[in-house]
């Protein structure tokens, strides 16, 4: 629906398509909402409502709902909006260090299909990374229904992520540097789909402030414990990115300096001594389970005196990053979750010691309210995004069949 | 002018204060704007902003200025608008842990009058530290012209300040606690005039942005030497306040857990190795100079060796600080300012050395555009935002002839 067609200028079909994606925004985060909330939510008047509801009805991303109860009379239900049952979904992919998760994430945040795949410790290389990947991709998307369209890619990557173009800068744990995982991606599956990578914590972040632990809570962080330790921030409602996308790297504080070796070529790095290496060693982990780690401490069950200094540790850091960010929340992501589990106290008192009282009296810890999940679901919503800024040409670029395309 | 006279609904009046507001906020940052230059800026027509000059004129904040050269032919020179001659001004007071500085600033940012005054080591009650401020703002307000309207107090406090109600949480070197030091200036001065407190590193960060070494970036931080160290951040042009006004307390980072005691109560915080403190038993220099360290290091004549390892410490908390926050510049306020000037290679190197990559190549460490002024002047900027936000309101609300009532 172009702005010739409907007679419009360009700038009323600008506010048009903004509040299409608004309306859409809506309905993703609710799964429902009826014509009177929308009113409400947005602002507008009932026949304009009704207006951009029969266009994303025309476009194929929502089905009017009627009242089951009787339509005349005061206080009466109002008709609403629901996703169509047949709606566009987008891929997200949460690039671990040992095993690479996709999903296919249907408008409303479901994940509707999901496959896993091991990948080579150390990475491997990244066309070998991006084949694999492709190969989830096919799996999932082979079950989507011919007609929904598929608007995009959404990848989850543990490292720096260049903002400008999503350039892989650095991904420790995986040994890249400077690396076009999108373009490999794409290559790998042979079409062509918007694609968006960003920092795992940074979408774990996004994902837990939309659906999770972080709702209503607009200064929040979290953290991503996945071999590495990096922070995603969202202050002010908005991401917190930096100049060129790589805010949050808090795991290279500089920490114990008589301590180990850190990646990055310096010592005591506040990563040696809450990164899964420094956990591992202390429980007696073999190296090879480090990169499962998580599911190491859910089913530990020896003493817990041999974490207490690592609870001590992560608290300590934790308070450098409530004095230095503020935040009314921070979640504990990753295999941290489940270090939290076992020596809460010590995390809580070491916060307690170090950070400054006035930020220090209205955070709180917390664990993500989309238990493993929150990575894969924030790669989601980067994907959703074109749809909500400008739904008519996100639609117009999305493609269609892709389970035929993919397997032909 | 209210809404009323001009017979202008609330709604297009709420505009017309905005750009009011808006314009001021440009003459204010050039000094002197044509009106085609406001026409591109503002993205209005020429007669609206004809319209808005007659106001600002009307109301007494700018003058009209008539091009010099002929004013008719093709490529004329356009009127303008300068700041008024006797227009509104602000108090900005800069808190130290040894003296206040108080001065007049006028619209456009120029200190028309300043006083200092001593306070006493550690601080003293905070109602003899407002009666000396109350004193200083007495003198700077003499001279001021009678019919200049005062608009408000803008404080710098070296501590935490909540953001909701300008309460001093934390002033650990003026040993404050919970100390509403707006209110006991406004009682010492017997007058009623809007005062607004803020942090010193973010007053710093705020004035460098717009003023100083930071003017079109917008992800720098301040970080002020003040006995203690702190930061202002402003990330994608905006301040980081996190939830309650706190974010930038990055002294107490962990640090040197074989090190010293901080006033915290921790050990070896990033501060006990970059605080005055610090520096000055590294040179030598009698505990009475501490306050004054930015001047004994100006001075400073011994043995360059005697910093390094303090350079070094800062290098590595500002790599730190890179990481967490990506910024593009980081100016170094205060007596770090002093302090880089004796150890920028060991400083340089230190950075290099922690910071990643990604980061690390797109920061630059710089000395404040403002040299020692960039906290007073980030005071009279929060003095005079509601200014901008309503130039009509806020002029209703100022004071005239001050000077009269004070001494009166
Ligand atoms: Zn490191
Ligand atoms: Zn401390």
């Amino acid at each position: 629906m172009t702005a010739q067609r409907r007679g419009l200028g360009t700038n009323q079909e600008a506010v048009r398509r903004h509040n299409l994606g608004t309306m859409l925004r809506h309905v993703h985060g609710a799964g429902q909402v009826s014509r009177a909330q929308l009113t409400a939510l947005m602002g507008l008047n009932r026949s304009t409502i009704a207006d951009l509801v029969l266009e994303l009805v025309s476009l194929g991303v929502v089905e009017q709902t009627v009242p089951t109860a009787a339509r005349s009379g005061a206080g009466r239900p109002s008709a609403g909006v629901r996703l169509a049952e047949v709606g566009p979904y987008v891929i997200a992919v949460d690039l671990g260090v040992d095993r690479a998760v996709v999903a296919r994430v249907a408008l409303g945040g479901e994940v509707v299909e999901r496959a896993t795949a091991p990948i080579p410790s150390g990475g491997g290389e990244a066309w070998q990374v991006g084949s694999t990947v492709a190969g989830l991709i096919r799996r999932v998307v082979e079950g989507a229904p011919a007609a929904a369209p598929l608007l995009g890619v959404g990848i989850s990557v543990p490292g720096l992520v260049r903002r400008s173009d999503g350039l892989v800068r650095l991904a420790p744990n995986l040994e890249w540097q400077d690396v076009s995982f999108g373009s490999i991606v794409l290559a790998a599956l042979g079409v062509d789909v918007p694609v968006q990578l960003a920092n795992d914590a940074d979408l774990g972040a996004l994902a837990e402030h939309r659906r999770g632990a972080g709702v209503g809570i607009d200064d929040l962080i979290y953290i991503s414990g996945n071999v590495g330790v990096g922070a995603g921030v969202i202050t002010g409602g908005v991401r917190l990115e930096g100049a060129g996308g790589y805010a949050g790297e808090v795991g290279h504080l500089p920490f114990a300096p008589e301590g180990r070796l850190c990646h990055c070529g310096n010592v005591g790095c506040w990563e040696t001594e809450v990164g899964a290496h420094a956990i591992a060693e202390a429980i007696g982990c073999p190296e090879s389970e480090v990169v499962t780690l998580g599911d190491v401490l859910d089913a530990y069950a020896g003493p817990p005196s041999a974490l207490r200094a690592t609870g001590t540790a992560l608290g300590h850091g934790l308070a450098a990053i409530v004095n230095a960010f503020n935040p009314r929340l921070v979640v504990l992501g990753g295999y941290l979750s489940s270090l939290y589990a076992l020596v809460r106290r010590e995390v809580d008192d070491a916060l307690a010691e170090r950070a400054l009282p006035a930020p220090l009296e209205s955070v709180t810890l917390a664990l993500p309210g989309l238990g493993s999940d929150s990575v894969l679901l924030g790669a989601a919503e980067i994907a959703l995004e074109p749809l909500f800024a400008d739904p008519v040409a996100a639609l117009g670029t999305a493609l269609v069949d892709v389970g035929g395309r993919l397997a032909g």
